[in-house]
């Protein structure tokens, strides 16, 4: 628990130096067990680039508190960094607040399509000749109903060939997921790389 | 005294890092006491990234000095923080020369309108379903005269539902305050970001 | 001159950390004596993050070194540095790459018109009630004609209310100025948030 | 070798600091030998802003691993960094993923113009009185032919009087090299600046 949480809270400070975690925003995980599941989750209500080893809780499958926490509560969004881990078989998942994610989850709401840039490698995908979509889901409070939401856009029929290991939620954020923390880095990095060159090249202004 | 110097420097350095305290521009303050009014605010006409711990003055409720500071003096900016501490409870204030709030100030002179975001909950607001307006007054450089055009803009009836720890000088830059000095920061972060996303969405250009 | 150049060199690192020198783009200069008039300047051709105390050379009022430096060699534009201490009085000038600099010159090769901006007065205006006008010159490789251009756009009869500490170089970059070293980092920071807002306002895009 | 990958991996966090290696993305190179050629290239698959001493493999001019490196492997653009260092004699080659610079390779897939900016002289040039083209070409995952195709930008005839440290490879990245390590990050810090500006003013939005 101490090294989840000590790798948890240099992570975040590394994506709020970014600028991604602005005020409280924003939350970090990873898989400490999967039967039953279990996320090490950063605490609610603190500033993502001063946590400590300590500002971590421990969560469910539906992202409720386990155990005694001292005080210290999840955010009510660790229920859909679990289904995230549950549906994708990641051990880590970063929610961040990235400009550019929400502007293009305003401008594609049906999701973002990508094609034809190098970039595409780092997110498991062909640099040409085929076209990605990163999926988006609208906003919500709920987090079993945002759950069902991500699994509707993760893999329908239609995307099955485009999964990434990413999600934009419109007017909010985005998630990225990996089999380690810092490869969940790497794809929230590139995501949030494409988001900016698409909006940059392809907004409707 | 020397606690408030040395929170309001280290809190300055950070804003001047992210490039919203160019030159010697914005200020921050403390409440010290209620009854009289009381604030530490860091001094005048020095580099908000270097700051030390005894670069504060105390003044009063009319942003006065109190007491001998051997040759530092408040901004005149000092009255606009101790009228904002007095009416919304706040203590501790900050305010920023972000370029978003004042390219926002200019495009929306009655106001910024806000609604769909889920970051609006961090300024005390739902993310779905409501119209959240940061208001804007116009620049002065009479403190009296700034802080009764803050009080119309801040509560007037048909805001009542819209408080924001935030305020708008159009030409100038912002304020944001909260129940301590991170509180204030978050809410400064949080409005930066979303008038960024504002100005950027919605931009008469 | 142990002492200049150690200021010199931090401040470099502070600009290029800004993203001010790329390259080894930029000089900066501190006034060693006026009688005669003497000034240390970076030395060209080093990365400007990463200078040391002894990278510094000295020169006279035509820019050209003085004293045997070791190797070290001013940059031709040590001779514009020397004029604006001449003609203004200043202790220190600035000499950095900023794109808006740039952008500015480009869109207003008259000079670019200010006015209505609080930042204005730490350039030593009023915020309100004057335009004020941030000279551009055409950009040259010979110092003593970049000289006269400035003298000529610095103070001419229609201008003279409007003196700045700041000159446009079109096509090049910009120069700031002050009484002390930090001063002049002022000028070219407040400067360099002027320019920007006023080319995300104004540009004829 | 170990000073070699020494200088690579701080040069590397560098380049990470700025944004321009997100994710794994990006390599750099410096010349071991001439003969037969020999470089030292950041490994794959790393994260760039993390890289040791150890974190490199020596390749032949083909980009092919030379010796056994424990577990490490070059990147397959190693073979592209090969070829630059043979056909420019260049010691070192950085490769980075600049945003201006897959947004210029997206708009003026022939070439990037360039004319009249003091910052051409860092790349070899004038500032003023010739049309100076930053070469641009197709992606593709065949480093033999991707040589290739630099070579025929690098030096035809049309361009002969023209050669800069810099190609660009569209929906990629960009290329810059130099005498040293150092030049190479200037030639990269002056041509994104370059492609920035070029952007921001010319970009057929």
């Amino acid at each position: 628990m101490f090294a989840a949480g000590e790798a948890l809270a240099v992570e975040s400070a590394r994506f709020a130096a970014m600028g991604w975690m602005r005020g409280t925003s924003g939350n970090l995980s990873v898989v400490l067990g999967r039967d039953p599941l279990r996320l090490a989750v950063t605490a609610s209500g603190l500033d993502k680039g001063e946590l400590t080893a300590a500002d971590v809780v421990v969560v469910d499958a539906d992202g409720e508190l386990v155990g005694k926490e001292q005080g210290k509560r999840p955010s009510a969004e660790a229920g859909l960094h679990a289904r995230i881990a549950a549906v994708t078989g990641a051990n880590a998942v970063v929610h961040l607040h990235a400009l550019s994610a929400v502007l293009a989850g305003l401008y594609w709401p049906d999701g973002v399509e990508l094609h034809d840039l190098e970039m595409l490698k780092g997110l498991g995908h062909d640099a040409h000749g085929e076209t990605v979509v990163i999926p988006v889901i609208q906003n919500g409070q709920d987090m079993r109903e945002q759950g069902d939401a991500f699994e509707e856009v993760y893999l329908p029929p239609t995307l099955r060939d485009n999964e990434v290991p990413v999600l934009i939620i419109a007017s909010h954020g985005m998630y990225a997921w990996g089999e380690t923390l810092t490869q969940a880095r790497w794809h929230a990095e590139l995501a949030e790389w494409l988001l900016r060159f698409t909006v940059e090249t392809s907004a409707p202004r």
